[in-house]
């Protein structure tokens, strides 16, 4: 079993109950910056890159996440469950004050191949002075039992392009590269306006912060539903990384971020191009099958704050009815041809 | 100025920071339960009532509250504003651990009748025992300077039946004698699973208290909905007493109670019905001129709480648009006649 629950300094290092007067990742003007992340070097076939080896690499994610979320749909698209095994943390916090991850769904809650208890450990004997938060998408170099890659906003990047020899037959291509640079853009004001967006809202410790992030995150909300009312995904007729990087956040907007990061202008089942469109990849492999609503609910009601109350009751919302879910959204008339992202097979 | 501020007792009395860890009108399950109405005495003509006499009372309301909320607009529909003055509290407790009402909207922080700062000095001038929460409405009796009716259940049927000499001409009969039964047997319903249900899943400290109030809570709006589809109010064609007591939860329930409360099922806009039907009664003279967006969403979301954390930093969500409450709802088309209600003229 673990050892990590006798390192006093780590309880100290994640704990946050010191944070709560002076948060970690709040700005001064009450505004949230995510911190950066720690293991950013890119896989590729130079020695200084991280080397692409089918079964060298488990890949940690929270059904909870939506940075692991998008890594974890792009695995499954691209057919790459063989090449890059995967470990599950659950999405409720150890404690409501203590910002790790713990492998408490598996059995003797331990990783069955890393034998950690708490993602933590793998952090900290990569780096024995890190001292952020141990975050998820994160992929673990089996050879060397080390953490080496958590830049969730480039590792579907890399799934799509570094690791294609890898790829199943008639795979999709998600990252064309005649369209890249445009993804690259799109890309970056999703991060920034709504992936992000939503927990500048919900994290925001002053009014004036939480309201500015919300005209934003509204804003951008009212131009992407324009965007879908004549394409049926972001770039046409065919899904791209762009797609599944907007998806993760739409899937946790109702259940999730209008309760528990008051982004509560619209639902996301008011937006008729962004709810179709939602539910026309949520009805697609990779996508719904990926999606745990219960594990979002929790971890953003009952787990997840910047200054968690230990008193404090928190009750877990029964709503919305996830059924709707998987209600017809006849997006494909968008198309040229039904089903195409199904029925593609050349790149 | 009063005095209030330098009793020691009055301080300790309604401070909530020592019933956090057992709080008052909580269940041993976790359930709400409302506390029990100090001053009940009814209005009448018999020499145990309280005699009706125009000028010799002043109603306190805060605009955030729907139990107070409802006898203002039923004192606005039936003309009672000359009879009966009203004074108005803040939206905002004092304090997050004071659960007091506070005259800080008035010039000097003073009623400019009542003399009083905090509503609780009232409560413990007339009960020097008074341990509860000081609630509005209240009918304060000037002759004697002393809270006499706090009774929010049965205080609008008071003001349609033994006020009924100082209603203006032409005021409808909101408590007709012929429906009376079914309107009380309805208003007690309304009471239990909507007005107070959304207190009991907001207020409830375990998941199945709250999840049990949720289930009766949309239960009760989905068979509303229904009755609602083919009637243009609760009684059909005019509107009763029975109106006012739904109007006054429905106006709060996208403002504050989908987020405070998490009763997020459905929205109020998501039930056509409820949704035109709401719009129909905000639409009409004594509902929305008395329904205040800010101070609702002020109240619930900044200052309300069972269980106050001093330390949390509060937002106030920005949505929803409250423009919407103005848009058309054709509900007139259920009645026999358009506008019986403003054209009724003879009881």
């Amino acid at each position: 079993m673990s050892e990590y629950n006798k390192d006093a300094s780590c309880e100290v290092r994640f704990n946050t109950s010191n944070a709560s007067k002076n948060p970690k990742e709040i700005s001064k003007d009450g505004s949230f910056k995510r911190q950066v992340n720690r293991f950013t070097t890119p896989f590729g076939s130079t020695k200084e890159e991280l080397p692409v080896e089918a079964g060298r690499y488990r890949l940690i994610w929270c059904p909870a996440c939506p940075w692991a979320h998008r890594s974890v749909i792009v695995r499954r698209i691209l057919g790459l469950e063989e090449a890059i095994s995967l470990g599950t943390v659950s999405p409720m916090r150890p404690r409501i004050d203590r910002v790790d991850w713990e492998f408490s769904l598996d059995e003797n809650r331990v990783d069955p191949v890393l034998g950690i208890q708490y993602l933590s450990e793998i952090y900290v004997k990569t780096d024995p002075d890190y001292m952020g938060r141990p975050t998820v998408p994160v992929m673990i170099d089996l050879k060397k039992g080390e953490a080496v890659q958590n830049d969730y906003f480039r590792l579907t990047n890399y799934f799509e392009v570094e690791w294609a020899r890898f790829h199943k037959r008639n795979a999709p291509n998600l990252y064309p590269l005649e369209l890249r640079e445009e993804i690259d853009a799109l890309s970056d004001v999703i991060f920034h306006e709504v992936n992000n967006g939503v927990y500048k809202c919900g994290f925001a410790q002053s009014q004036e912060a939480y309201e500015a992030a919300y005209d934003v995150l509204f804003n951008r909300l009212d131009l992407l539903e324009e965007r879908l009312a004549t394409r049926r995904f972001l770039f046409g007729d065919y899904i791209t990384d762009s797609d599944v990087r907007l998806y993760t956040t739409l899937a946790r907007f109702d259940a999730a971020y209008v309760t528990a990061f008051n982004t509560n202008r619209n639902l996301l089942r008011e937006f008729p191009n962004l709810w179709g469109y939602a539910r026309d990849l949520y009805q697609t492999s990779g996508f719904g099958d990926t999606t745990n609503f219960d594990a979002i609910k929790r971890h953003y009601h009952l787990s997840i704050t910047i200054n968690p109350d230990k008193e404090d009751v928190k009750i877990l919302p029964k709503g919305p009815d996830e059924s709707e879910w998987n209600t017809p959204h006849n997006r494909q008339s968008l198309s040229g041809k039904e089903d195409k992202f199904l029925r593609e097979s050349a790149r």
